[in-house]
């Protein structure tokens, strides 16, 4: 029988996740594999964390060339996070000729040109499966299942801490400053929740998901990027009535004019499949020219489905003789003959406070015209009718960002007709 | 760059797409996977069908015999369906040193041992992604992602034919016949039904996957089976009213007492991921120890979704020097030791014409709770009463079903009491 080293590097959520997974397993996956996989060695300075997962004394390394040294090791797990000294220690697992498997999205998207290097140079498997979106198994999708397609779309929701935070700001009406808070005292946001709240995660994970799609590199700077923090509760309430929830979406469309790749909060429709994902679920929509549209659907986070992840990756690479790598030159920056779209193309939610007089509404009505908007729904509100103003809720077809910056700004600029008080994108 | 040669048996509705997938996307697939794919020989007895896709007459082969000793041919491709020739071809073709990707859910339920050991033999791929779920990655995400999980449970909504016809019944309220026939002539199901409306499709399907997601052998022999041919519009409305929908599903179990495989039409909750897979779409719901809920969506059947599936599995073949098979022993019959649960345990909706005498519910209620059946809702349809009799709707809490069947039974050997309208599984 086959026998596999892993050393795990981080004893934090996932890296103890996957170490229970690994060693309660252990007699399966010689069953069922083929395969002995043991935790021969891992790093964590917090050494009583090692000790209360039951590992001994032996197996605790003191420090990253003591593993890379260790011949029992065959494959690193790197589930540190952050850039450094995951960075530091990766590439010296791999100068060692030992295999990785990683879970740090943050330096897969900024470093994967350095990395992958590295691993070419010495015949490593490189594998991040865990990178994005915890246990679904989206970036296996796209290199062994989908890559016979060319990749037209992919819309996800790929952040946990912000769909908990605006299911719950949807389903109990309360604000996000309150849901926050609640979030945070049960460990589902962090005491400082801007990588989440303001987008960073799903941009480092749509960088990583949009190269892969797109074959060409998608680096984390051509992202654009907006967060959910000024996200009311008045306009979730609004868009409940109009038939559409509020997401925190990543985009990706790659398409005539070039490739667009966005994160930001978007009222999703109630028919679309991703309408239902709520809480910490995640999910992730894509169209292929062949296959049409595909949804990957599952848990995003947490120790055991991200540690599924890496588990999956662990075995993958020991069932592997020789490994493959990206399908497009993955360099640092974008290559400069991609295109990117920056004019988006989408519906659009606006809400404006109209003032209540005879003959407002044409008048924005022809703001819009003008601009080549068309507007698909129109509701005023006049049972909130308050101080000469009636809220007014439009929704348009698809149309360009530009064009509707352009009406928004003139509709804001004419004294006695409406203030704008949201604009949100609209996916249906 | 490495050129790959393909033969691909049978030109029918996949077929067709298959060659045209890989024509129109040569030239991607040498920029993105630096790999030549060329369709170098075609077997179809209907040789208009090649010259109609442009197939010119030197590629197209007269018998198997030909395209297996055919030097440029690397990978066979059979999109043919049924048992033979299909299998004589596929066994030819492994014998000639050919990997093998096929769509056949029938051929590789029936018959994978054989291939299987033959494709070993000869140090062959034999891929089969495109035989269950069309485009949806299912059977790669059981290998290659979630093969670190004991999964518990799959459920299934694996037949297109038996979903769009559920879904047009329940959409538009209108009877099973009717919508038979009017999807017959759309095409969308086969003249002769039998395979889908009778659950046959369905089966074949949930071996292969119920076999790879339990690592052990579940022939067809061993899947409950029923259809949905009975199925009627007035309980695919009292399920609307209660919040369910009715799907054909594919469930396979694997619990303390054994493994659990069936298909049968069942209710699901709204709130269930599955109760949204409508018309041709299908999903496949998966609970694993590690990973927790998976839902994989997209289209189930289809020239290009199914031609998407089995270009993914001829790129990763064509990627790949060895090749991994069955994580289990993959006999003809189920292995000796692997127990099966024949008493299933559900929910169960239960529709009776009650006499609409004082004293009926109560002595209904005490028979179910002889039975150890305890009733999580009861409606009675007050607006419905004629002729002495007034519907009742019972939706009981998980039990099981033999209790089920013996507390239906002796409610309908009693006189006076009520008639049993129809018993049915519910999912939530």
């Amino acid at each position: 029988m086959k026998k596999v080293g892993v050393a795990i590097l981080g004893l934090g959520v996932v890296g103890g996740g996957t170490y229970k997974i690994l060693e309660e397993h252990r007699e399966f996956y010689k069953k069922t594999h083929e395969i002995d996989i043991a935790v021969e060695s891992v790093l964590e300075l917090r050494k009583e964390r090692a000790l209360a997962l039951g590992i001994s004394e032996n197996k605790i390394a003191s420090n990253i060339a003591e593993v890379c040294s260790n011949p029992e090791v065959d494959i690193v797990v790197e589930v540190m996070g952050g850039v450094e000294p995951a960075r530091t220690f990766v590439l010296a697992a791999l100068k060692a000729g030992k295999s990785v498997v990683t879970s740090n999205k943050e330096l897969y998207c900024k470093y994967s040109h350095e990395l992958e290097k590295t691993a070419k140079k010495n015949k490593c498997g490189l594998f991040f499966e865990a990178s994005c979106v915890g246990g679904v198994p989206v970036i296996r999708a796209l290199l062994d299942n989908l890559q016979g397609n060319k990749i037209l779309s992919m819309t996800g929701i790929i952040n946990g801490t912000t769909n908990y935070i605006l299911t719950k700001m949807t389903n109990d009406e309360v604000s996000y400053e309150e849901v926050l808070k609640e979030a945070q005292k049960l460990g589902y946001a962090e005491a400082d929740p801007t990588a989440d709240v303001e987008g960073y995660d799903a941009a480092y994970k749509l960088s990583i998901l949009s190269s892969l799609a797109f074959h060409t590199k998608i680096p984390f700077s051509k992202i654009y990027r907006e967060g959910i923090t000024d996200i009311s509760i008045e306009d979730i309430n609004y868009g409940k009535k109009l038939g559409m929830v509020m997401k925190l979406l990543a985009v990706g469309k790659n398409g005539e004019n070039g490739i667009e790749v966005r994160v930001h909060p978007a009222f999703v429709k109630n028919a679309h499949p991703l309408a239902g994902v709520n809480d910490s679920f995640n999910a992730v929509f894509i169209t292929g020219d062949s296959v049409d549209d595909v949804m990957l659907y599952g848990r995003g986070a947490g120790a055991l489905p991200t540690g599924s992840a890496i588990v999956g990756d662990i075995i993958y690479c020991a069932k592997h003789d020789n490994f493959n790598y990206s399908t497009f030159s993955n360099s640092e920056e974008a290559d400069p003959a991609t295109k990117f779209v920056t004019n988006f193309n989408s519906a659009y939610y606006i809400r404006l406070s109209a003032r209540d007089k005879t003959g407002v509404l044409s008048k924005i009505s022809s703001i819009f015209s003008k601009n080549n908007i068309s507007v698909a729904q129109v509701v005023q509100e006049n049972d909130k009718r308050a101080n000469g103003s009636v809220p007014l809720l439009l929704i348009t077809h698809d149309t360009f960002e530009k064009s509707v910056n352009k009406a928004v700004e003139e509709i804001g600029s004419k004294a006695n007709l409406a203030k704008v008080e949201s604009v949100i994108r609209v996916i249906s």
